[in-house]
């Protein structure tokens, strides 16, 4: 047997036989992600036992949009962050718009017009923006509701994917906030406070506890430059979730149990402001799978390939070729064997013509057939939104919410 | 200044100012990839005289699927390859059936079916495939026409995707191809032939010339071990095209003139064979530029960033995110300032809330200020259909076919 290479961890809702073929008739066919809302519905009420009263919680929409989850997640969080018209519209069918924040580098006039006519909240990303909003609220004669995207001074240790400490085309840099602020305040718009995001996908719990301790500071040296509190904190998120093996999650408990100290001894500057945490990828990445069917089993060059129906145009980031340097392995399993021992070593590929397209590379399996349906778990966020849907004409994905 | 980081070389029929107003202005707005057919239509001519007489040329339309292009360029090759059902149905509008072979491993059936009904010739990937592909003709009762893939036993030296020489989920290992084309006559299949691709996007046109001399050689043995000469070898492509800096083209007319020579002294065994040359990204991928529009203009940390109406969500490729381990700068300029002299250094950057949305890092340019329109050039091929069109929800890029 070919040494095998290891794969990440499955979740543990997942653990157990699932009933796939279920939900495959259900939707009509693989390739098909499916969704658990009672897993995110689990994620939700962990984190809000674990975080101090008057810190919100908000769920930033890019990491999984789909329309079903949308309207059963709004409930049970305080707010949406969005990140386009597109997203703006879809947000506003189930949430009220003074609970959306619109953040984004870049956002076009139009794009500015719909956000404050429908009165959601801008996060400013810079000076030219504010310019471009407060006008555009001026010839609306709408009281804009603006918040200021900080670029900060620091940075999340540890993060997947680094948002401050450095140049950026991100927010406005922390020098420069306060100026900005005042001259909102002066034109007379509705000042909503300060998104601060430091970097996401973290599985450092101590180094997420240590940037909202920076993250308080910074907010209340401004707040001090100012000489107004802000409404609202938005602290980030970068709470990560385990993909690779030997990955663990964070320790929310912790965070939260933290985040009450910081709270408790934070600057006067800060005593009126809420505050909230933005979440998109811990709320909903566990909670989905990608199934797919296997089509062809061969051999070549003494090793095994099971040919599946689904590959990189819908789930790039699994294929490794999405942010990643070093190609490593989602959890898989054999959904439709979950019992059956672990007896041969595969290598899973899509059915695209080029050797990106691979799911799982050497991985050991239970011998899987032509028919079997392959699971790759932690595949609830940036799924096919985040994928070449149109590549090679293939059709897209299906997607399923179950248990709503 | 900041040290600029170098840009890929501009092709050759973009060096000048282009009406890029004009061109925004008849396809509705930017984000657009311009396509010059004009481009299309001389890289295939000057191809065409360089090949020796009795070699087809195949255009295999992943690269670009645009229906318009699709139309415009059919009457200028001598067949299309494709990858999937819904690349068959772009196909048979404007392609005979007998001129369109489709590769790819992972057939659904519906595919094999849908592939043997049109009578398109079927590149054959697996034992399991062909096994598969026979019992639907059978059915069906229509002879199907057969070609079988072979995963060669040498690779395609300086190759960005090397698909030869190993284990792989591509086509059958060439030991293996003899029996199954003898299988395959004695079924009564109407065999096609063999294809054989070794790998793509290499600049190193020794490296071309000597694997299309292996590929004759593979294919000589093959047929004499069938006792039965192909009647057509695919011997795939792989020319690349300069994107980066240093990158220089292959020499196609050198290609030719050795391809030449190596079918003059070609094995008996290939007398009676005719030959094809496969391309995809060498035929459009220089013939394309992506235009898109400067939204922002910030400072940061001391870095200046151009914040564009475009980004990853269009351009994948561009941000050095599909299949590339170092992240370079794809040829760019200031479309609008042409003739503007070069006198800072920016950071291009697309809408998105993420810090691989870069189109250009730190490039020497012509200040640009808002309103400026910036064209990423060699955007011709794996464009909007290889990147991730529902991220974040924006619009789709707009597409438009000129010089038809």
């Amino acid at each position: 047997m070919t040494t095998a290479k290891p794969s990440g961890p499955i979740p543990p809702e997942f653990a157990q036989q699932l009933p796939v073929e279920a939900w495959i008739e259900r939707a009509g066919g693989t390739p098909l992600f499916v969704y658990d809302l009672a897993i995110v519905a689990a994620r939700i009420a962990r984190l809000r036992a674990a975080l101090p009263a008057g810190v919100d919680l908000h769920y930033a929409i890019k990491a999984n949009p789909l329309p079903d989850l949308l309207a059963a997640a709004a409930p049970l969080v305080d707010g949406f962050d969005i990140a386009s018209v597109g997203e703006l519209g879809r947000a506003l069918g189930v949430m009220a718009p003074d609970r959306i924040s619109f953040a984004g580098p870049g956002k076009r006039d139009e794009e500015l017009d719909a956000a404050i006519r429908a009165g959601v909240t801008l996060n400013l990303e810079s000076e030219g923006e504010a310019a471009r909003a407060l006008a555009i609220a001026d010839r609306l004669a709408i009281r804009p509701r603006l918040a200021v995207r900080v670029n900060p001074d620091f940075e999340l240790r540890g993060s997947g994917m680094r948002m401050g400490g450095r140049a950026s085309p991100f927010g406005i840099d922390a020098a420069r906030v306060p100026a900005l602020v005042k001259q909102l305040i002066a034109a007379g718009a509705d000042w909503r406070g300060f998104h601060i995001f430091a970097g996401s996908q973290s599985l450092d719990t101590a180094a997420i506890a240590e940037t909202q301790a920076q993250t308080l500071g910074l907010a209340a040296r401004l707040a001090e430059a100012i000489g107004a509190g802000p409404p609202l904190v938005n602290l980030g998120g970068g709470f990560g979730i385990p993909y690779f093996a030997g990955d663990t999650p964070v320790d929310v408990e912790a965070i939260g149990q933290a985040l009450g100290e910081q709270l408790d001894r934070r600057d006067a500057a800060l005593a009126g402001s809420r505050f909230a945490i933005e979440l998109g990828r811990w709320l909903v990445g566990e909670a989905g799978v990608y199934l797919t069917r296997v089509i062809d089993r061969k051999e070549s060059g003494g090793e095994t390939f099971l040919i599946v129906d689904g590959g990189l145009n819908h789930h790039l980031a699994a294929s490794g070729n999405f942010g990643t340097v070093v190609r490593r392995n989602y959890p898989v399993a054999v959904a439709s064997r979950r019992d059956a021992p672990v007896d041969e070593v595969a290598t899973i590929v899509g059915p695209l013509c080029t050797p990106l397209d691979r799911l799982a590379d050497k991985v050991a399996l239970p011998t899987a057939q032509v028919g079997d349906v392959i699971a790759i778990f932690a595949s609830g966020a940036y799924g096919p939104t985040a994928s070449p849907s149109a590549f090679l004409g293939h059709a897209p994905a299906r997607e399923l919410l179950i248990g709503s």
